[in-house]
């Protein structure tokens, strides 16, 4: 039987990634593909010991809950929004199922078919893939290791009038770069003067390599009306429990609740109390702050091999913080086309192209560093440093 | 400052029931307004054991899962939905954030704007509440206490052409009734006929009143191309695990989970896996026998204090099973006038109207008999009546 589908399926993408994962989930291929963190790092007994807790407080805990989710758990977040300078109320935060939710809401409430939006390129490809469900245009602005550059941002602001701007400013997914503050100091006085809503997407933040560095978020900068900050557990305590927030000017956030009650009622509520309760008998910062030794280790262990490579081509920036490695490899190289062989000798990674807005580099590639121990690191960089020096051999024989 | 919504937030309306909730949680007034099951009754210890399990069993449960979900707990689903005569495959069944998610995910990958769906009148409010966000047109088809009424649902059918038929078939939420197995057949045969989808929400089917009756799923009639069927383990576990699920055609539920990817990734997955060691170390079915027995016995109550008010004009049809008693009351009684009114005297119900598509009847309401313990459902019966007995009065002594 046919279905006749809705006009907007059109515009519904598999996830490169996500497709990516059940391949690699199945057999004994080291992936450097997904955004995940590392499992041995999960403080299960935390988290355990955080459930215990909830199941003692009785049985409200397992009932229906708020649309906007747990007050105690939303408090939380507001006091650690306060320690990056970001100024919210209780009301202006939504828990949402990770932070991927937060984007889609926005994204519900917010887009006609033909808005525009303004992202860097490449960018986080799942929100693109959001924003393209809802038959949005998609414009890149030309990007260095600093950020949007100024000119071409204010030329497209100008010529396209967006709707909004997409940023993940503090080690972006997938290029791993943090923006200056001039850059963000920038964006924000661009968008006041074209009054447009900058989205500040901000899952590795708290991933940073350099304890004394302080990267502060665009919405730390605004008054409260502009900027809409949205970030998760899923990089600091667990993925599984799928709890992000998102935290903006009163009337959006109040919007995008309306949004939730009729696409899913609430989040997992027993998690948002589990969460609470981790935050108050747990030192999530000291358990963060092992997370980032032990992330810039593996980070270095991936340098030290990406050099040790001495493929003339490679180039990479150093990431100062988050999950992943972005590498340029030699013009020659094809990454969605050695794929496949790269899997079935035994190590993935995620081609660079499909997070690419327009004018893919199909010489580019993501690697994820946390995800891996160093053994693995080794063992898995061989097989792809491997996978490329052959077909860069072969592309000159067949010259 | 003003922001420039999408258009489609026109159609967002918050829910009454919602909105009533967070009402009436914070005093002291006795609730029959959520659908929501009593908390004395979750199997508190049993979700502990399960949760305890899940611990045990190490960091990948912790981790990022499939957008459809822990494949153990679809297979358990697939088991308990073959008891009841549907048969599936895991790959044809999708875990989701409630049924609520599964209701908005469909609408989703199925409607543009201006398709129709008929659906009962009155119906599950955010069942309307997601399909008008999709600017889908709704048309109620006729319906006594057997169904939809074949005469009228064959000509809505006709004249329409609908893409879907939306139905709570099994203990209807709000009017608390059961389609006989005739009206379901026919349902069948002429969705067949006409190639239209049936979207069968059956949320309460297990609980059920009189272990001997069996009310055969829509779905385990259909040869599984016509008919997606969702339930959830809100009702018979607990709501805070958020945990339900959707069985369909599997084009269709592949859509759908390339729409849960945009949405949210996946649903939490720690709960997938408690959830599942739950029903595999616990005797799900012999707690359901528990709930019934216990809802059973509320709904009586709530009926002899129906009953006992003796009001003139008052009717209601005795629920078969689920949450809900439908009341309509005398002409003269206004419920969502009343409601200020009850909630300030200490009780609270959910006015009629906005369950129904069109030509509300403003002389009726739902009342939920399973969240309230005897004590108080005699307390807020007796406030409740007595506030439309004296609205009565004072209209008669007006005229």
């Amino acid at each position: 039987m046919r279905y006749a589908f809705a006009k907007r399926v059109q515009h519904l993408q598999s996830s490169a990634v996500r497709d990516l994962l059940k391949i690699t989930d199945k057999g004994d291929v080291i992936s450097f593909a997904g955004g995940l963190p590392d499992d041995d790092l999960f403080p299960v007994e935390a988290v355990e010991k955080a459930f215990a807790k909830t199941f003692q407080s009785g049985g409200k805990a397992f009932q229906y809950g708020p649309t906007e989710g747990y007050i105690p758990l939303r408090q939380v977040i507001v006091d650690r929004m306060k320690q990056k300078g970001i100024p919210s109320r209780v009301d202006d935060v939504m828990l949402t199922t990770g932070s991927q939710q937060a984007i889609d809401l926005f994204a519900r409430v917010m887009f006609n078919p033909g808005d525009i939006i303004l992202t860097e390129n490449p960018t986080y490809l799942a929100a693109v893939q959001v924003f393209k469900s809802y038959e949005v245009t998609i414009i890149p602005v030309e990007s260095d290791e600093h950020g949007m550059v100024p000119d071409d941002l204010d030329y497209k602001m100008k010529k396209y009038m967006p709707k909004c701007v997409y940023v993940v400013p503090t080690f972006s997914n997938p290029a791993g770069k943090v923006w200056s503050l001039e850059r963000r100091q920038h964006l924000l006085k661009s968008s006041r003067k074209k009054k447009v809503i900058i989205f500040e997407d901000d899952p590795y933040g708290d991933i940073k390599f350099n304890e004394e560095e302080t990267y502060t978020p665009i919405s730390a900068l605004d008054n409260g009306d502009r900027v809409l900050y949205t970030s998760t557990f899923s990089k600091t305590v667990v993925p599984a429990l799928r709890t992000g927030w998102i935290k903006g000017p009163h009337q959006i956030i109040r919007m995008m609740a309306q949004a939730k009650q009729a696409a899913d009622l609430h989040s997992n509520s027993l998690s948002q109390h589990a969460l609470y309760h981790l935050s108050c008998d747990f030192d999530l910062d000291g358990h963060i702050q092992k997370l980032r030794k032990a992330y810039y280790n593996r980070m270095k262990v991936m340098q030290r091999l990406l050099d040790e490579a001495q493929m003339p081509g490679l180039s990479y920036i150093e990431p100062k913080g988050g999950m992943f490695f972005w590498v340029s490899l030699p013009e020659e190289v094809n990454t969605a086309g050695l794929l496949t062989t790269a899997v079935n000798k035994g190590a993935a990674y995620v081609p660079g192209a499909p997070f690419y807005v327009s004018e893919p580099k199909h010489n580019t590639m993501r690697l994820n560093f946390t995800h891996s121990t160093e053994e693995k690191l080794e063992i898995g960089m061989k097989i792809l440093m491997d996978v490329f020096k052959e077909a860069i051999e072969e592309e000159h024989q067949r010259v």
